[in-house]
């Protein structure tokens, strides 16, 4: 195998487990390794550290995929893998049909992310040595699960830092007609080719849950309602009122659907508009909501953009809580890694006592156990969902 | 009322929500007020802030009881205090005969702690403000709770600062001779004159539930286990063997009675040992368990000893690290306020680089909802219990 041997003091973080390498830490390459290919990455003294697959145009250079000395090109590597990824999920959930199967990092697979819709698969090839191994994944996908069609949602922008295109391809089979998917007892239509991500967002699963005993006769605002899985749940534990709100006409179309598949649309409305502007136009009249919902799609896509976002979430924070009645709860997340965890507490702190609330911090929830967050990692924990109570 | 104004610029913090003022932002003090007496607290330009009471002794020389002007001397300011306390619990919990009852500032009344056994109270009168009020909190406790008996644990250091002196004392009633709550469906024998704290620690209760499915049929190895919380509960939830490990004598036997009690004590073993020693011995055995649980008491009780308190951290999580098999857990906690969760992550993180482990982060668990957090009160939140699981 080629080689990829870091600068000396550049190996600590790849000791401690984390699987990037940056192009600034590279002392040399030995046998001129092609992008995408596999090297044995050593440190400065010469040791052992695992085996990468190497892409000289994005900064990150090398993710590292295994600290044994194997092959990572075999299809059995794959298929050792995804098993590994399924049976940790099977002591969690048992026979979950939908969930996500493959978290990139998480389940030490850098840039691969599978998502299982029943017997449909979706997957993501997110960086070139993924797409490199495409055969390779596929085949041991095809194994291990038999699905009927594997979809390549490949339509993100990540891949263009890699030098690959962005598409959404037909790998395999054939797709349903329809699809839908079940979530603790509730449907979802999927939409696999246009949906956002690649259809729908696994990572609220658990967070989503959290609203019983939370909503039970109260009006309910949800807000970036996406595909309305909040605005559901909340309509199943009993709330008496539901409006989602989101900008997207499709995701509104989506909403409705849901809704009425679940036999909540006598619950659940929803309404086309800019949340930003209807928070302040909701306070101007005085509304008040029992219980908000804020899931923002991710304010923050970079480091240098990280005070605008904080300026974002502390108006749709501070709006929210001006709009809940006493006792009332607002569920507020970020799911921007940038966005640590206290930099979000602060924010809603700030948002609190500008609203002049005084608020309980009820719980500090996290990800799905489907999005596993790998401890030498930190970048594969970015899900924070605060459970606020307005006292 | 007498009256304490604020230095310009220092009424951030109050204004916020928070309830301590330290001697430095105080301005000004009209009409004298005694030690202990209640105070208006104003803004340098006059603005009314709340009611707090005032001590000149300790850094924290005034808390902020209520943001409404009304008395803080009188019965009813506690019986209402009281009754927002028990509703708020009981939406969560229901009927729940044994919990924290009062939370200090979490619930509004920093300084004082009441924790419920069935129909024994028992009682920490932590600052000056609140010993001064002590006969209006007992006939509000008395008039709500119609309690057997309480005692007064205020044998606590920070009593001192306070210029109050240690005692554990009798405030109401008799002692029955066996004290015994139920937890989750399991029987806990309560030290309420020697234990430590009030007796119990109630704010694990919701950690000690997420054991289940992380110990069945493994070797399980309970480390400062006090009173045996988390052993019982692994003997209960299948596992094999539970060894409780805790340097005194008095919590070896109160765990002893903990597992006959609930029929446990076939499964588990406690032994008196000096933790680090133990499990430096243990890694030299080459012992193996399937789940760890750390549950130290604080080792920061300054901020200045964090460094120190750091290095104990690491030292045990690491040792701990080495000591599980494969697919195995770590439960590891830390109570100390100034250990912030970054930094216990951070702490985490090393130890497991040092270990060579590979590490998931399945859970990062907080305090037990009877001790809630209020937003803008940072202090008030204080546990932290990662669940990891080695790969």
């Amino acid at each position: 195998m080629k080689t990829l041997i870091l600068h000396r003091g550049h190996d600590r973080r790849s000791r401690s487990g984390h699987p990037w390498i940056f192009s600034n830490e590279i002392a040399r390459l030995e046998g001129a390794p092609e992008p995408g290919e596999a090297v044995e990455v050593l440190s400065a003294r010469g040791e052992f550290i695992g085996v990468a697959y190497y892409n000289p145009r994005p900064l990150i250079a090398a993710r590292l995929v295994t600290r044994q000395r194997e092959s990572i090109d075999e299809t059995d590597f794959f298929r050792r893998k995804f098993l590994a990824a399924t049976d940790y999920r099977q002591k969690i959930y048992g026979d979950l049909p939908a969930l996500r199967l493959v978290h990139g990092e998480g389940d030490g697979l850098p840039g691969l992310v599978v998502d299982r819709y029943g017997d449909v698969l979706a997957i993501q090839l997110l960086t070139l040595g993924m797409e490199r191994r495409k055969s390779l994944i596929l085949e041991a996908l095809l194994d291990i699960f038999s699905p009927r069609a594997i979809v390549a949602r490949n339509d993100v922008a990540v891949r263009e830092l890699e030098g690959l295109d962005r598409a959404v391809e037909l790998l395999h089979g054939e797709l349903p007609q329809e699809l839908i998917i079940n979530e603790h007892g509730l449907r979802f239509k999927i939409d696999l080719m246009e949906g956002q991500k690649t259809g729908h967002f696994f990572d609220q699963k658990e967070n989503h849950q959290a609203l019983r005993g939370r909503v039970e006769g109260r009006q309910v605002l949800d807000l970036f309602c996406y595909s309305g899985g909040w605005s559901v749940h909340a309509a199943r534990f009993g709330a008496r009122e539901v409006l989602g709100v989101d900008i997207s006409a499709g995701a509104i179309a989506l909403s409705e659907a849901n809704a009425r598949l679940n036999y909540q649309d006598n619950v659940c409305r929803f309404e086309r508009a800019d949340v930003f502007e209807l928070l302040r136009e909701m306070g101007r009249e005085g509304r008040q909501f029992g219980t908000i919902v804020l899931d923002p799609p991710a304010f923050v896509k970079s480091k240098k953009r990280l005070p605008e976002a904080i300026r974002g979430y502390l108006t749709i924070n501070r709006r929210s809580l001006e709009l809940i009645e006493p006792g009332g709860y607002l569920f507020t997340c970020s799911c921007s890694y940038h966005l640590k965890r206290d930099i979000f507490l602060d924010t809603l702190r700030k948002a609190a006592t500008q609203a002049g609330r005084t608020v309980r911090l009820l719980e500090m929830r996290g990800q799905a156990y489907d999005h596993p967050v790998l401890l030498s990692c930190p970048e594969t924990e970015y899900l924070k969902c605060a459970v606020l109570q307005v006292l």
